[in-house]
């Protein structure tokens, strides 16, 4: 039996200070009535596509089957890009074509449409406007039944991120990675997930890691943010997303730091 | 038949910072636990009437009939002001008498009421938070199918905002105007509806138009941020909104002309 | 007849411009699908028990019987405290054992239980995120109908805050007292009670009362904001939720007093 589909999930930069999410929350209710919304973050840093695409990572395989995700980080609106319509494990996910949309893309089994129907769109043309003129109305119309097949053709072009995943440098003997995301406590998610490191760690035939990052060198590692007390050093932690994170306990490790989304850090196995 | 009246779309000035939208929200389910209470924002600058009533202006028409708008910007609140109820087009508008109601009641065919029943609120006299104790419960209470008459007198003076709509001077030749809302990307939005701004520079027997701001001359014209290319200078777009906008493409048009809400603006035509 | 269980209320230190919350609604939907959940608020200051549980107080008598509350301010996640199920008035709480829930354990023939059984979290063991792996699904199990026998035992030594109420000094002359909350006007609010104050007013003989907060002396009361006129210094109020507040008419108190959460103050009966 097919899923329903009556939760819509929203990621966007448009902050909270405005009205622009509400506009959204209308049309959605006006085309379809019984679609609830629910607010993932709408406080992605203004055309961060890097925080957008890690926030949808983390967040899309705790919402049901069924859910219609939009996420709508789009510094190309109004221009020529298209708009997707990603399918994968029961979730759907409306994007612009801009590489927000690579940690489903890269999933196994994900088919992708570009909308273009005009009957699923408020205005046919040129809009300011897109997640309100055409991409709410298309999360509106998924909900009611229509199929991604019917607002489009197919596609296996969509734009993906680069070094949306990090690199083996020197035969294996250090990685070359990111910080992916900062959270609101300054903690710093990288792009690195645990399994693969500690493969990788295995793989090179040593048996610890150190982080380099800006000047700095982190070697300690907890299993809980108070474990390493309160006045401490950076300290290296599995985060609850199961990437590698850097941490303070109660203060901020971007700015002891001063990094941000995108700073590089380097493991080195020794 | 009579649309069902189960939305409450929120606008306020108190912030997501504190509990106050969550007790709002407490109220009206506890008086109605069907209504879906949706925040449209609540992060209007505080006693700012011009961006709560720009802010309604351009999300309200979006909302499905029989939608509920809550709209809570409020410096008299538990002075003796009145407390609105206006109905247009199957929407209902509850409200302080402040004016923030303003684009709702120039419209046709508004019916307003001044609510005063004691049985609507939770509190009948005197209160410091009358959103929770009056207007809150008036907004579930309409949900459940009480009708605007039963809750106070029909009035037909309430309060609107001063130079709300732009005006023409100089023998059609120019028209003053004002910043109406600022976004959070620091784009300006006036208070000059395209199609009535191109009708008058059709009516001065002029073929262009530049906006003076501060003691900057904008004379660009673009379709989309995009278009501008970055690192360019502000320049003019008519936004999603259907107004005339000043923008700039990856910046703050509002950091750039140190321009506020209520900042004026003149148009002349050439 | 039992009360329908489909509400849940959020007051987290999460901020909203993370994914945390939204991830928490993921969860809670995936359980229990016709789960509501409503942000009373996500922007309790970092690690601040003493606001959370203010927040708490003030709004979760406004809510149905039946409401579900999830209060996630946890500074120590991760470590071996115990994660509280209390029940009270037909609302249940669903919180860290750190003293949150203070308010709500004050009060008459509140039952509490420690959540320990494996069947009601996503992981059973250690977790960096126990409001998504916890908290979250214990909250929607509830809302299935689970009861709290079922999720742990019953205990009778949940911890409390210190200083949560006010104390009386010098033979019933004064009160130490404190500012429990700030709000987004930067109104401060105290934790003194209108009734209790009035009453300790009463037995000490005396007709009136001041505050000295810092060096600062404070002896207008007025009973509406606007009623002090712009430009005031600074007087007292009660607020809607009840207790004594200190405030300005449109400006900040809490920067003219350079006061924060938990700056002390004495009440001075004359």
């Amino acid at each position: 039996m097919e899923q329903e589909r009556k939760l819509c999930g929203l990621i966007t930069d448009f902050g909270t200070g405005d009205y622009f999410t509400g506009v959204l929350k209308g049309v959605i209710k006006t085309i379809n009535p019984s679609m609830e919304v629910v607010d993932i973050t709408n406080e992605i840093p203004s055309y961060s596509l890097s925080a957008a695409s890690f926030a949808l990572e983390q967040s899309y395989p705790f919402f049901p089957a069924g859910t219609i995700f939009l996420v709508v980080v789009d510094p190309g609106v109004g221009t020529r890009r298209r708009i997707l319509l990603a399918e994968s494990g029961g979730r759907y996910f409306v994007a612009p074509d801009n590489g927000v949309l690579t940690p489903v893309l890269q999933a196994e089994d994900c088919l992708v449409h570009a909308v273009e129907k005009r009957e699923f769109f408020l205005i046919g043309g040129h809009s300011t406007f897109e997640a309100r003129d055409k991409m709410a109305p298309v999360a509106a119309y998924l909900g009611t039944g229509v199929e991604s097949h019917q607002m489009g053709p197919q596609i296996n072009d969509p734009l993906l991120l680069d070094h949306y995943t990090p690199s083996l440098e020197t035969e294996g003997k250090s990685i070359t990675a990111r910080i992916a995301y900062i959270d609101k406590f300054g903690n710093l998610m990288t792009n690195l997930a645990e399994d693969w490191l500690f493969s990788q760690l295995e793989a090179s035939g040593m048996t610890r890691f150190k982080v380099i990052i800006k000047t700095e060198e982190i070697r300690e590692f907890f299993t809980a943010y108070a474990r390493a007390g309160k006045d401490s050093e950076p300290f290296m932690l599995i985060g609850s997303h199961g990437n590698l994170e850097i941490a303070l306990d109660r203060a901020s490790a971007a700015e002891r730091l001063n990094a941000v989304p995108g700073t590089p850090l380097e493991i080195v196995f020794y």
